[in-house]
């Protein structure tokens, strides 16, 4: 293409159209530079094949994965506390929300305060909240670190601390005392059945991580260990949390997020069954504590009653556990032409720059440098114009 | 950039700088060569224009989609069970959770165990858990797949079956007995309203799917019909089911996933009503039920009451329904220069190749090779250094 | 390369291996044909280096971010409505539902229907509903936008006005009468706390939105502000819908979607804690009163109540508020060699565009171009055998 442009334009289109130009070579018959030459030819190939193809595969076009979640889990734990009693929780009670989608909670410590009414009480002391009189209340006043609106009224919190009185859901959670070894320690036995289906839609490829050879019975006693069940879709809760390098009781005191990162990356060209789920597991909120506010993981949540005379009492649960986010992702490749051609010509584009530098090494290093260089090159001086002897062939 | 560094190597700089080299070309004049040339720089041209450009759009910067998504269902069901009597089902009876994120389900089908207290009753009859007599139970053992804690007694479950009585909330839920037509059947009528906002940040393009050009009084009755009303988002349960190809009273009966694909891709070199949202539906749970583990979809959850003593008691709701799961998707792409560049360039990197074949061609092909050959190539040999001579020009 | 193949034909392949071919140039020395020359490649240089590496940072290979997000509101607001007298709502009242994951709820207006029962009422007036007499409610009826099954009769709903009775959750719901001011203004003060914590698997980097370098007592009482604090993930709901250039009390009667978009794009060459979150807001839904069909954002949901004869009775409550979506979204580069091959290649590609353009300037526009021209090519004659003499050089 480079060549033709120049000498077109002097010429008739027509007759141009069927001249082929090439190129006027000189050829070295030299085994130094002929072995220079074709050693870098040599390294550039096995750089374009072993890295770009075989390492990065840049011959395939890729897509990104897209996943539908679903989770169940089993088990039942047992708590035997002042305020509840003896109580069983099943998966309605410590599953919270129920629904089971691609996050789930395991409640595992909890600080409960039942029979909550609206109503006035003193509010729970601090700095702004001690009081000597009335005075040092202001009614209506609502602090959004406070617990309610306050009244105006300074009352006896306990015998010796007197603190503003506030318009709330009384009696108030009091949440310093957090049982030290979590409530619902058997959580730790729990199972959850993930069930995970991707879509690469570029590739039109579907696939579940309850892989088409595995059957039913398998499935209904296996547990995921990645040596010997790594395909099995049941998880025990605390084998996720070892594997986090994490210690399952310690967390279940004050909560936590554990990521159940699902990685589907394929390389698509390969047949459909090599394409399979890699699951692992990594603690996603902060441990350290210098720099953490409201470690763990915990929320609040209200049971509403409502009493014989039909005023509205509640229960209200600070409910601490591990929330268990499972996070699917990972990049398909496949085969295309558009990658390969971009990749393989960039990768070629570098073969001329062998050219240069074997011509660098001919006309410089070589013992016959000028006698190459007199035939490579003829110059033409810009100042005369009688072409011929100008010419220094 | 190549011929420089050999010249310039052996000259004073300054001079070379204003130095333009350019090769010494033959030009053959054959319509046979001439045609081959220019068929093969068609070929590539064709290539690099339709392919590259036309099909894949590698001029293109693509982004992919930051999606929104709020719904909303629509409809009341009736349903007239001896445990529940005559009933209305209502939006905030039969949407779990009732927020309407990307994710919403609808349930169809329900195994309801009133009045459930903590209290002890015998296990549900299987392998381990059937018994002759106390010895057979261990006092405090809580099995995963059990209901609750073993008290260390042996009950009659019924006149001829003993089982190891539990402390759970009993009675316990006998969840054998699926209703075999789904009790909400008519949820298939339901109507559901997507929402759904997508922006692709790279490009700064912010739409929903809610077009612009429709108006307030259209949305009011209209009803997704992919022939005629392509673009309404409100959408009838049972033809989104039908649209996956999956009959919506047989999925309703155990449950399933359905997963509502919004495509976004988008060619933003369009103007913008060119861009809008192509709906399509599939089931994303697996029907197969070889390699099934709990097939369908379904979870538990309880609605908690205090009895007028203050002690607690709970529905169970074991609910079988439809879970849709709204799936955005899309890949948006803009002109940009450097895959316009990467590209195109990689491409003419393949326009060098004509050269290579035509040379072949030329020199092999061709009834004059020899001719061609004759001033194409210079041979300089290694071993005789007086110039001129050895050349075979 | 391209050489290689026509010479190597016709010969044997072994002494061929060692030959090496170059060009045979010839050397203008011309001021300007050489200026031409050097600012072609200079704005390809520049081209290159600016734009390619600076600006698009082509060198880089790129992951998407992976992400997890848990929040948590606190605040306390206070009404006094005649439905409900004086009530405080705290946070197990407003955020619905309770967990504080990645789109949370903040309720700020509503319309509460308490002790609705399953029974029997009139429907709600409208064009399908208002009746003469029995004969115009046909029973068992059950419209989609209706609330309930037809009974066959016709009631009195008011004095003057006759509509079909429904069996149905009675009382129905009136949701005409929407609060003209949000009930829960207050909510404008409330606070929320975003967890956010970042993967780029591909590079294996972490992060989270709370940094490493910011300690716990900054935390407890530090405020989200563009520019004073613009990295405390602490936000006050007002501000947020501020910088979305909306008002928040208008928003709040009718409720909304918020995002907050966290952008985490990154340049990974760069010491990790140039990687921070970037916080943006926008509204997602519609404010557009044209198209725009169930404007806002709302739901209803419900709680059960049973009465002391064991009657369900549940309130039910339209809750409008604010939604507010965590949307993380971002894009990390890092050097990687294949991306700096594919796009240096390419541009290099451009580079021989250079000698097209310069060809055609010295053989068109230069005063000795027949000159060059004679130097530059070798015209071979197909139709004459006689080699020599027809070459014209």
């Amino acid at each position: 293409i480079t060549q033709k442009m120049g000498s077109c334009s002097s010429q008739s289109c027509q007759s141009c159209f069927f001249e082929y130009e090439t190129e006027r070579m000189i050829v070295v018959k030299s085994k130094v530079v002929g072995s220079v030459f074709r050693l870098i030819q040599f390294l550039i190939l096995v750089y374009v094949i072993g890295y770009v193809c075989v390492v990065q595969k840049s011959y395939q076009e890729t897509d990104s994965v897209i996943s539908s979640v679903t989770t169940k889990v089993k088990g039942t734990g047992f708590t035997n506390t002042s305020d509840l009693g003896a109580r069983v929780w099943d998966v309605a009670d410590y599953n919270i929300p129920p629904q089971g989608d691609s996050s789930f909670f395991v409640l595992t410590n909890m600080i409960v305060t039942p029979n909550q009414t609206q109503s006035t009480c003193p509010e729970l002391p601090n700095q702004s909240t001690i009081c000597m009189s009335d005075s040092d209340c202001l009614e209506g006043s609502n602090d959004v670190r406070g617990n309610g609106i306050q009244t105006g009224l300074c009352m006896n919190y306990k015998e010796t601390v007197k603190t503003c009185e506030v318009l709330s859901w009384c009696p108030l959670e009091i949440d310093i005392n957090l049982p030290e070894h979590a409530l619902l320690a058997a959580a730790e036995d729990f199972t959850v059945l993930i069930k995970n289906s991707v879509t690469y839609p570029k590739f039109n490829f579907h696939k579940r991580n309850i892989l088409p050879d595995v059957n039913s019975s398998y499935l209904k006693q296996c547990e995921f260990n990645r040596k010997t069940d790594p395909y099995c879709p049941i998880f025990r809760l605390k084998d996720m949390v070892s594997e986090a390098e994490e210690d399952f009781q310690t967390m279940a005191i004050r909560g936590g997020v554990l990521g159940i990162m699902i990685d589907w990356s394929c390389d698509l060209d390969w047949p459909e069954h090599h394409c399979g789920p890699k699951y692992s597991f990594r603690r996603l909120d902060n441990k350290i504590p210098e720099n953490n506010v409201a470690p763990g993981y915990n929320f609040r949540f209200a049971k509403y009653y409502k009493t014989t005379d039909g005023r509205e009492t509640r229960t209200l649960i600070k409910a601490y556990g591990i929330l268990f986010d499972v996070i699917v992702f990972g990049t398909a490749g496949k085969f295309n032409m558009v990658p390969t051609i971009v990749n393989l010509g960039a990768a070629l584009t570098f073969l001329s720059l062998v050219n240069a530098v074997c011509n660098w090494f001919l006309l410089t290093c070589t013992k016959r440098r000028d006698y190459y260089s007199k035939h490579k090159f003829t110059y033409l001086d810009n100042t005369d114009d009688n072409a011929g002897e100008s010419v220094s062939y």
